[in-house]
């Protein structure tokens, strides 16, 4: 990412990382190597950006109410990966061990459930119980979506209506609760807090195509996990939804699916997203959201807050991991 | 228990199980049946009680926010129950199987999420930045204290202080926050929040030292789980510690704990807990820690609310199950 999208909000980004370090800052030496380890395993910060530049977009910019909900939202993401990873049985995590595969699953739960209480504890800081709110409902709908993605593992017979619903749940609402809340914190007028709102949210969208696309088309260097991972847990993402939707009688899903062949059907099904103009209309479709996003936050005046998010969505794009 | 207690709060607990039942009204049938089967598992309700009690032994009382916060209260409770079940890998809880025995622990955990933050948004609906912030911090200490319990499982030289301390995070903090939460959103007087948060801070602990006591005292029948499962957890209650205490070196817990002679040494730990004068110097510590209870809330005058409270206190220490 080109380190300038972030400028206009740096300073507060320092102390944002100096909060999400603080975490842990416990009694228990025990519990603080665990809590080290989690909150400092790397990661974009692209969450807890965007709430500080849809914050400081307005000139009634609310900086110490910012500060916490954007550290809330951080911490948040990290405990929804924190319980994927555990659930997922992931052994690596940013190139490194996963906590779970280090402490266990049991210890890596409860510290999951830690972060979680953790991230509602500074939303609070900020003194809006509309902010509490939307804290709940978000992780609300992240569940929603981790367990649609669960009870639909391995199912063949789901469509990009589903795919939309299911990353609208566990990708997008986090991305809109990180610029809504800035909004609400700042008592924006209701029209800035929608277009906020809908900024994060496209975004979101566009930033989980992107995801599932680099997981077919990156190498397992850059991943950090094996290409084509989703479909081997069973996970359809858009990428093989067009595969399918394109052939719907010969494609290698059903056989990966069903675990028949298995190895030699997970590479034909790699080499056709590849090479059959898959991955073009999957970028189509992820940039439409991404433009979409731009012009919901056409109201605001042009500043530097403003063009880094207009830059943010063509980096959530591009980005190559 | 009597069911003369909960008698001042029975409309309102009424209203409170509708709340808690109407968290599976849910678009998704999967996801309906999944949290249907874990809201309406039993449990006594307890806690929602001691926030109503405990509300409306206020004359100003606040009902339309006390509902949503004693729907909270027991949500989080409920949750944290299904992520116990799925981290101690139990099958069965109050008699049934546990929903991660059926649904697999990684649904079990996201269902347990997806309820804590149902819980939030419930406590957020009486619109109280304060009660959302004790609401967090309660989360907080519960994940303590049950890290504690993994961290400390089979370990030897645990002491009254760290059992006291430990039960005082994973138990007494949510009794105290359904109590605490009453008098912030009454928006009380100080002095009453804090004889609140007491009683019920008390009350958690003698609640944790009964059950603690039953695990050894009562049959599997009336338990739902093996008689002496805590000691085959490597979870020393205070039974066992007082045990260590009075037999320092000629105690079966060291073998259970080493896995020597498992059957024979825990038949032993069982019979002496029984047999020697133990369980009633427990039933002592619990029943101080319900006195106590008692004095605090002494402030309040003579209502029915108030008997409710105190005859609660009794029923905690007498229960036999």
């Amino acid at each position: 990412m080109k380190n300038s999208i972030f400028e206009p909000v740096d300073p507060e980004l320092l102390r944002v990382e100096a909060e999400i370090r603080s975490v842990a800052d416990v009694e228990y030496s025990w519990l603080a190597e665990l809590l080290d380890y989690i909150v400092n395993s790397g990661g974009k910060r692209v969450r807890p950006a965007l709430t500080l530049l849809s914050g400081k977009i307005n000139s009634k910019c609310n900086i110490a109410s910012l500060i916490p909900v954007a550290t809330g939202v951080e911490l948040l993401h990290t405990a929804s990966l924190v319980h994927d990873d555990t659930i997922d049985l992931s052994m690596r995590r940013r190139g490194k061990p996963t906590a779970a595969s280090i402490w266990g699953w049991g210890i890596a739960t409860l510290a999951g459930d830690y972060l979680f209480s953790k991230a509602a504890e500074q939303v609070s800081q900020a003194n809006s119980v509309r902010a509490d709110r939307l804290f709940a409902q978000t992780l609300m709908s992240l569940c929603t979506g981790e367990l649609e993605e669960s009870f639909s593992s391995f199912d063949q017979n789901q469509t990009r209506q589903d795919y939309f619903r299911k990353i609208g749940n566990k990708t997008a609402a986090l991305f809109s609760m990180a610029t809504e809340s800035a909004g609400i914190v700042n008592e924006a007028p209701e029209s800035e807090i929608k277009a906020l709102r809908d900024y994060g949210y496209n975004m979101g969208l566009a930033f989980q195509i992107v995801d599932d696309i680099l997981d077919f088309t990156s190498d397992e260097n850059k991943l950090g996990k094996p290409v084509a991972s989703d479909l081997l847990q069973g996970k359809l993402t858009l990428p093989a939804i067009m595969l399918k939707e394109r052939y719907p009688k010969d494609n290698p899903i059903k056989a990966i699916f069903e675990n028949r062949g298995k190895e030699q059907s997970l590479e034909k099904a790699i080499d056709m997203v590849r090479n059959l103009g898959i991955i073009p209309e999957c970028y189509q479709v992820a940039q439409s959201f991404a433009s979409k996003s731009c012009q919901t936050i056409r109201v605001f005046p042009d500043t530097a807050c403003h063009r880094s998010l207009l830059e943010l969505a063509d980096y959530v794009v591009e980005r190559q991991k």
